[in-house]
């Protein structure tokens, strides 16, 4: 029996880009199972944007992670013993398992993942919650119809390919807009994209406009920063905007310099009669069921590719997470912290 | 047969607030009547913040008034002599007939009114274009739900009189923002509001917050400006923003300073998962019977009341439009042209 766990700890509210020293790695005693719960040992952990919200003390639509505590996160894993009715040790479950070697969990997180049916990682990807977001985001807010112009940000993270080739199977114009030359040749060879703009090119804003001649329909917004000004630029009358992420952003410790450019932004919306909406997966719940009954057939067919970036080591899991705020990963960006027995 | 006819005319794009001399009054010869055309006599002209939009050379919604050209604008007038099936000497009809004495219309702009009904200036009031775009803003976008807190802003004004009325009937809270005392005790007073707060009081922001005590689920936006940063601070989770117009703004020759606002408003909006949309009331086209039919029930059970403000003299729209950018009017706008005879 195990009776110590490898946990990451936030120790600090991180202060722009989060640091080894804001999350260190300790060890700790694992509690007693009480009933009712399992102990799984993590396989994955799966590092999103999401989290740097989590690290911080401004309120968000998620309670922050409390000083002291294991950082938490989405994992896949194994059941190592169980005292909860339905799941039995050796059975692979989808948690919210955290930055750790081992996780108690409780019947209101998991849910049991049939190996033969997908990779068991895909469950915190395409299968999963990136998936879902970007199913509900493109789907409920963005409403697209055939021969629109759809752009996405981060084209190639684990959201934004999604949406891309869900934008396809409706029958649109697919615009990625990534920060690297590999990621851009990726989204376009890999996921049908028409194509894909990189926005550290000098020229980016030529290039974006020249990818849409027919302006920009429905922008689904990861990132913020000069892309978001960008597409501002191209939106066409009745643009829809699902407003998913901010990720240049959410290393800001203060307001940029003026001129102050939300009244033009305003006015903008207002002369476009644009939409914009933020919004996360939780807002749409109610269409589990059909994102989970969709992506299957649409993986099973073919129609969906996916792209994941393991790395190896829960030690190496603030790097990574550093790289993932940078756009140093490619694809979904995963945490091997144990060996996947299914692969 | 009159041959002449007293235009205001766009003689310069106004750089901030419009002169007269940017809108000087001229005479002009009447064209002969085509076939297909009537001639009207402009009783009523309706003033309205958009206007100030068609003055400007930006592209907006709508094409700008071409210079040297009699400004455009809603009225309702009687036929003075009609080549136009259908309408006849003497009818009521409400036009586009513009900043003049007389008008040459065809049917494209034209309805015919029946003043027995209602009184023939309210087409262009309460049951015209203000009454419609606070309809369709306030139920398409605001989607409002019993027990839900609507704030609306130039909430004495043509449209947000109607915004606050139609709220009421859905069984919400209603705040009111406008910029002074008396129109504030007017909308509490005349149209039910729960309350008004002036945004010219030193305290604004937390009377609007006292006002508010469970936040803020809708914000019907007229005006832009510091009410929309104040509301902001306040609106709950999953808030929803119909764009209606920014008579702050409307003025404005340069960004104002820094630092900018925009980001913190994305995250605003992500984190709150707010929805905001712009639109104009053409949008939605195809609920105008369904407002005639629901505001002509409203107003004969008496549930919904309006105010209008009624200057005279063509010659004096310009002085009475600068009063409307700058809140003076007391409700719906008019310029009486030449006499009702339905009075």
């Amino acid at each position: 029996m195990m009776t110590s766990n490898r946990q990451i700890i936030l120790a600090n509210h991180p202060v722009g880009m989060p640091t080894a020293e804001d999350l260190p790695l300790q060890e700790s005693a694992l509690p007693e199972l009480q009933d009712g719960q399992l102990l799984m040992k993590n396989i994955y952990l799966s590092l999103d944007p999401y989290m740097r919200g989590r690290m911080s003390k401004a309120k968000s639509y998620a309670a922050g992670v409390p000083l002291g505590t294991a950082m938490q996160g989405g994992t896949v894993g194994q059941v190592v013993s169980s005292k909860l009715d339905g799941f039995a040790e050796g059975d692979f479950v989808l948690g919210f398992g955290g930055w750790q070697d081992y996780a108690v969990q409780d019947k209101t997180t998991l849910r049991k993942l049939d190996p033969s049916q997908a990779p068991i990682s895909t469950a915190l990807g395409v299968l999963g919650m990136p998936g879902f977001t970007a199913y509900a985001g493109l789907l409920e807010i963005g409403q697209p119809k055939e021969g629109e112009t759809v752009v996405v940000s981060a084209a190639s993270g684990a959201v934004g390919q999604v949406v891309g080739q869900i934008a396809k199977l409706k029958g649109c114009r697919v615009v990625g807009v990534a920060g690297a030359e590999d990621k851009c040749r990726h989204v376009v060879e890999a996921y049908g994209f028409d194509a894909c703009v990189n926005y550290k090119d000098d020229d980016f804003e030529t290039r974006l406009a020249e990818a849409c001649p027919n302006g920009i329909d429905i922008y689904f917004e990861n990132v913020g920063g000069k892309v978001f000004d960008a597409v501002m630029k191209l939106v066409n009358d009745f643009a829809r905007i699902p407003l998913c992420g901010r990720i240049a952003h959410y290393n800001d410790t203060e307001a940029p310099q003026g001129p102050d450019q939300l009244s033009a932004f305003l006015t903008k919306l207002l002369v476009k009669r644009v939409l914009i909406k933020g919004f996360i997966q939780f807002d749409y719940a109610h269409l589990m069921k059909d994102f989970v009954k969709d992506m299957s057939s649409w993986m099973q067919a073919g129609k969906i590719q996916y792209q994941e970036d393991v790395v190896d080591g829960l030690e190496n899991a603030v790097e990574a997470f550093q790289g993932l705020l940078e756009g140093r990963n490619r694809g979904k960006l995963l945490v091997r912290i144990s060996e996947d027995p299914t692969r």
